[in-house]
C-alpha cells in the first residue's frame, strides 16, 4: 500500500487522540487504574500521545507531521503556501474522529460504571473550567500561539535539533509545558480537530447514560487556535524564524 | 563467556520485569516508601524499567531488544521471518520469571506486612480493572498495536533517530505513554512473557498469605497482545513502515 | 523585522514567565483544571517553561538564551566582558513583566474566583515558606550558584551536547532539579527580572481582591540570586570551566 | 586553579547530594513548598542530582563521574585497575559531606519547624522501611547491581550514546528507575558515600531537636552496595560488556 501525507496526517492524529483522549479517559472514568491521579498523568499522557503521533505520522508519509489544523494554518501562513490545508484539514478531522472511536472501545467497560454525564464528554472533548466565552476564546489563542512559536523554536535551523531526530520529542516536551501551565483554564484544546473530531464522535456514539455534546462551546476551540495560528504564522513570516 | 541474542533477551527482560514489577511492589505493598504513591509513579517506573532492560539486553548480545514476544512476533509478520522465535520467546519467559523472583526477593519484608491477598498478585501480573473478557482482549490489542506502530515509527529509517542510541530512551518514552493512556483498563501487559512469566513465579514461590494465580485470566494477556502483535507485523509489511 | 539579541531575551523571558507563573496559577488559582496538583506540577512546569523560553530566545535572536540577569551577570564576570548586561538586563526585565500581564490574562476568570490575596500574588512573584531574610538569601544564593555551575556543566566544551541542540531541553532539567530540590524554602526565584517584572505587574494590574505586592520582600530575590552569580561566574572564571 | 578528577568527584558528588538529600528535605520537613509531596518527587529529584553531578564533575576535571565509591569499585574490579580507589573514594566522601552542610544550611529555618528527630536524620542519611538487616542488605545490593549493569548498558561502545554527550542525562533516567522500582524498602542508597557522608554531618551539625545518627543501620548502605559493586564488576568483566 502507498503511504502519502494525507495517510499520514490521519493516522498520525488518530493516534493522538487514541492517547490524548485515552488519558482523560483514565484519569475521570471510574473504576479505571488511573482514577483521579490528577494533572501530572494528564499532561503527561497529552505530551507524549503527540510525540509518538508525529513519530508515527512521519513514518506513514507525512514529512510534516502537523496532526492540528492550527499549525498546518500557521505554516501556510507563514509560507503564504495555502496548498496543504486542503488535504491535511480532512485528514486530521478524520484520524480525530476514529481516535475518539477507538478510545470509546478501549474503554467499553468504563461509560457505564461513570455515573456523570459530563465526564463522560470531558473524554472527548475539551470544556472551560469558568464558562466565559470571550477569556476561553483568549485562553485557547494564547496556548496555541505558545505551541506555534514553540515549534518555530524548536526547529530553527540554526540549532540542528531536528536533524537528530528528536524533533517528536521536543514537541511533546512543548505540549506538556503548554499542558501543564496553560490548560488550567480551558483544557487546552489547542487544536480544533483535536476537539470538534471527538465530539462528532461523542454525538455519534452509543455511550450509556451520555449527555449533551455541548454545541454551545464547540466553537470556542475552533475559533481561539485558528486565531493563534494566524498570528504565530505572521509572527513566524516577518521574524523569518 | 559468551554474549549472545538468547542471553540479551534473557537479561534485558529479567531487568524489565525487575524494575517494572519492581515499582508496582513499591507502590501498591505495605509499609514501602512508595506506598501509594499512585499512576504516575507506576507508569514512570515502567517506562524507564523497559528503557533500561533494552540498554542491558543490546549490551548482552541482542541487537533487537525485543524483551517480548509480541515485539518478535510482529517483526517476524514483517520480515516473513520466523527464525528468531524459538529462541527469544524462551529467552524471555525464562527472564521475566527470573525478574519476578528477584522482585520477590527485594520485597521481601513486605509480602507478610501486606494482608490483601489480590494485591500480592498484582505485583506480579495483571488484573483487569472491570472483567469482561471480551473487552479486555480487544484493550490489549489495542494497547499492543499501540506498541508495535509506535517501535516502526521510533525506528523509521528516515528520522536517523536510532542512529545516535536514543532508541532505547524513545521506546520508554512510548511505554510511558501506552501506560498513561491505555493502561487504566488491564494493567497493560501488552507483552505475554511479561505477564506469564511472573505468574509462574507468583504459583511457585513461597508468599506469605498468597492467594489464587488467577489462571482464568491468564489466557488474556497472551491471546490480545499476540493479536495486537500480528495486525502491527501485518501493516509494517503492508506499508513498508 | 530585525531579529536581535535585545528581541530574543525579551521573547524569551517573556514565554519563561508566561509558561512559569502560568504552571503556578493553574496549581493555586482556584477552580483550574489543575487546581491543587502539588510541587511535581509546579516544578515540571517551570523547568519546561525555561526550556521553551531558551528554544525561542534563540530563534528570536539571542544566541545566548540567558533570560536571567543573573545568568547575564555571572558569564559578565567569568568573562570579563559587562558590556551585554545594559541591553540584555532591560530585555529580560521587560519581558517578565509582559509574560506576568500574559498570564494575568490566561487566567482572566479565576481571579475573582480566588479569595485569598497572598494566593494571587504567589502567582506572580516568589515569597518564603519561612520568613527570615538572612537564610532566605543564602537559599536564593545557593540555588542560584547551583544554576549557574549547572549551566556551565551542561555547556562543557569537552561534552560537546550543546553542538546537538539539546542545551535548552538539558537546562530545563536543571531548573527541574533546581525546583524539585532547593525551591522548598523560597520558591527558587533564583532570577531577578523573574521576581521583579511580575511584581510590578501584580502592583499595577487591575487584580480583583488582590493586596499588598510585599516590597519589604523584594529584595531577597534580587539579592540572593546577585550573590550566587557573582560567585558562580568567578568559579568558571578560576576553574575555565 | 587546577582542575583533577580528585576536585571532579569532590565537586560532583556534592551536587549529588545538595540536590538529593535538598528534594528529601522539600518533600519530609515541615513548613516547606512541597511538603508531602511524595515519591515521583523525591525521585525525580534524585535522578536530575545525579544527572547535574555527573555533569559537573567532568567539568570539574573528572572524566569518570563516578560520584560513587560503589561505581569506582565495581570498574575497579572490571578493569583490574586498583589506582583511583585512593583518590576516588576519599573525594566522594568529602563531597558528600560538604553536600550535606549545605543541605542544612539551605533548609536552615525548617529544622526547628519539624519536630520528628526521625525525619531530620532521614534527609540525611537512608533508613529501612522495615528493619531486617539481611533483607536490607540484599535490597541494596540488587539496587547497585542494576546500577552498574545499567552504567555499562548506557555505555556499551556499539551504541554511541555516551559520544552525543547525553550519558549524564541517561544516567539519571537509570537512577530514576531504580529509586521508583527498587528503592521502597531501603530508600536506595546504593552509594556508601551517599549515606555514610550525610549520616556524618548529621552527627555533627547542630541541627535543634536532632537524635540518634542510627550507626547500628550504618553498615548496610556500606555492604549491600559493596557487594552489588563487586558482583556488577566481575559480570562487566567475565562478560567484556
Amino acid at each position: 500500500m502507498q503511504l502519502s501525507p494525507f495517510l499520514g496526517e490521519l493516522v498520525g492524529t488518530l493516534v493522538v487522540i487514541l492517547l490524548g483522549d485515552g488519558v482523560v479517559a483514565n484519569v475521570i472514568l471510574k473504576q479505571t487504574k488511573g482514577e483521579a491521579s490528577g494533572w501530572i498523568v494528564i499532561t503527561t499522557g497529552w505530551a507524549f500521545a503527540v510525540t509518538m503521533g508525529v513519530f508515527i505520522a512521519k513514518a506513514f508519509g507525512s514529512i510534516d507531521g502537523h496532526l492540528n489544523p492550527a499549525v498546518t494554518i500557521a505554516f501556510a501562513v507563514a509560507t503564504s503556501d495555502y496548498s496543504k490545508l486542503a488535504s491535511y484539514i480532512p485528514a486530521q478531522m478524520i484520524g480525530a474522529f476514529l481516535g475518539a472511536v477507538l478510545v470509546w472501545l478501549q474503554y467499553l467497560p468504563h461509560w457505564a460504571a461513570t455515573p456523570d454525564a459530563g465526564t463522560k464528554l470531558a473524554v472527548f472533548s475539551t470544556g472551560p473550567a469558568i464558562r466565559q466565552p470571550a477569556s476561553n476564546v483568549v485562553s485557547e489563542m494564547i496556548g496555541t500561539l505558545a505551541l506555534i512559536i514553540g515549534i518555530a523554536g524548536i526547529s530553527a535551523k540554526s540549532l540542528g535539533t531536528i536533524a537528530i531526530g528528536l524533533g517528536p520529542y521536543l514537541v511533546g516536551v512543548l505540549v506538556w509545558s503548554i499542558g501543564l501551565s496553560l490548560g488550567g483554564t480551558t483544557g487546552y484544546a489547542i487544536n480544533p480537530a483535536r476537539d470538534l473530531g471527538p465530539r462528532i464522535a461523542h454525538a455519534l456514539l452509543p455511550i450509556p447514560g451520555k449527555g449533551s455534546s455541548d454545541w454551545n462551546y464547540a466553537w470556542v476551540p475552533i475559533v481561539g487556535p485558528i486565531i493563534g495560528a494566524v498570528v504565530g504564522g505572521l509572527l513566524i513570516k516577518w521574524y523569518a524564524l
